[in-house]
């Protein structure tokens, strides 16, 4: 009993590490925080380098592997990839590598489109990256594979989101450019692929109707990771030390305000990291 | 008379060498092409960094001073910061450090709003980082104290360039939102302060209307190279092997189609090179 305390104990001091390209990755920490209140979460944003989703396979992967070393040298039970592009490219190495469980957004984003859609047909909106790597395709056919897919890259809607023009005619426009081809081919469900969307949840669901369902994968991801957590003995159920850590690769906060006013987060002092 | 002879060969084997953050620098560097058609020009877009607009001082520093390097081991003899956000925060850190001569495109963008306004008061479009650091301000008023200076940071208009929306009715307004509080307030000049808007000129054009002068930094900038590579001996007229050789630090090349097309560049075969 004292050891499987002390395994308890020692599981609560270590982090859950999460990382994304930017800021757009803490609705995920968010998602965490209120399903896993007593994990300690470390999250990095590469802000230095961000974003993600214009550049190509090797760049994303050599990124990625570089940001989870960064996690595990604080200790990270398990790495959550906070972003769809990098889930996209990077998450079966760094499986293959690192020695903690890694869970990405993509097979929770597309688990929940799967149990959504009635009429097979689903849309995805994400980056360039995201969408030419064609992984919610792969990952929602691995579950059914009669479920048609259609994806779109939306590149203009992190900038929108990042200048802050969440309710606005323009942002309504680009909206309308990028989703209505994918709504005359009749989707249902609609996989938000790109952490920074859900701050434009409310102007896409006013576009897309009460018929289409929209699916993020942040509350799913929380659902995966807390599941992997109790099936290895890493979780800290009881604890009394929650918290969220934020650290940037680049000092510039702009946006990070609009995130922490968005989703309720009080993320505190901001630590710097530096990268290559 | 050989040596002098052999210095201009030797002076002709020496690239310019020309970096941006990504390939909106490309439009001084077809700039240069086509006044100093003898020289050899050494291009580096930071690809895997791009966009160094919404980042901080001190990382598009540590960025320009890396990528410097990489075009001194190129055997630049000159180099051209083709980069608004960069020119404005480290072009001072580089010319104190670097042997050879370092010029900008803030200060032939800040003489050729000099030149061009009558009212004295000239607008300034640019990134966040740009427009935040004042250096334009700075340039203008250095050369001309009673010029007021209006300046308003265009954080989308990089994406709606690169998503290749150059004629477009949503990027039209997104020019008219950004533009409209420094028409009303007067200005005859407008400074395209970021390398790839010339790129959005017939659009520019038509919503600032005739009496408003486009002042965009690339031809003032080439005449600057051209004016420091005669006054030291260094420049090639004569040569007849001028080219353009375009590394990238991310082999994502999807908008260097777009620019290849407007400027109407031969950028032949890419290369790529490594950054951290």
């Amino acid at each position: 009993m004292v050891e499987k305390a002390e395994i308890r104990r020692s599981s609560c001091a270590l982090p859950i590490g999460v990382f994304d390209s930017g800021i757009g990755g803490l609705t995920v920490a968010a998602a965490l925080r209120g399903l896993l209140p007593g994990e300690q979460i470390y999250y990095i944003g590469d802000t230095a380098r961000v974003p993600y989703g214009g550049k190509s396979a090797v760049t994303i992967e050599r990124y990625s592997f570089e940001i989870s070393r960064m996690l595990l040298e604080e200790g990270a039970k398990l790495i959550v990839v906070a972003c769809n592009t990098a889930s996209a490219l990077a998450v079966s190495r760094l499986r293959e590598t690192l020695d903690v469980p890694v869970i990405g957004v993509i097979e929770p984003g597309a688990a929940a489109a799967v149990a959504a859609t009635k009429t097979q047909r689903v849309g995805v909106m994400g980056t360039r990256a995201t969408v030419q790597s064609r992984a919610y395709e792969r990952a929602i056919h691995a579950l059914r594979p009669e479920v048609s897919v259609e994806a779109q890259a939306c590149p203009l809607l992190v900038p929108l989101i990042e200048e802050g023009w969440l309710d606005d005619g323009v942002t309504a426009q680009v909206i309308a450019r990028y989703l209505d081809p994918m709504l005359e081919k009749g989707i249902d469900t609609l996989v938000l692929g790109c952490t920074h969307y859900p701050l434009l949840y409310k102007a896409l669901e006013k576009h897309v109707g009460p018929f289409v369902r929209l699916v993020d994968s942040a509350r799913n991801c929380a659902l995966e990771v807390q599941s992997v957590l109790e099936a290895r003995g890493l979780s800290c159920a009881d604890g009394q030390n929650g918290g969220l850590q934020v650290a940037l690769t680049d000092p510039s906060t702009s946006f990070l305000k609009v995130a922490e006013q968005s989703l309720g987060l009080d993320v505190g002092e901001v630590r710097l990291r530096s990268v290559g």
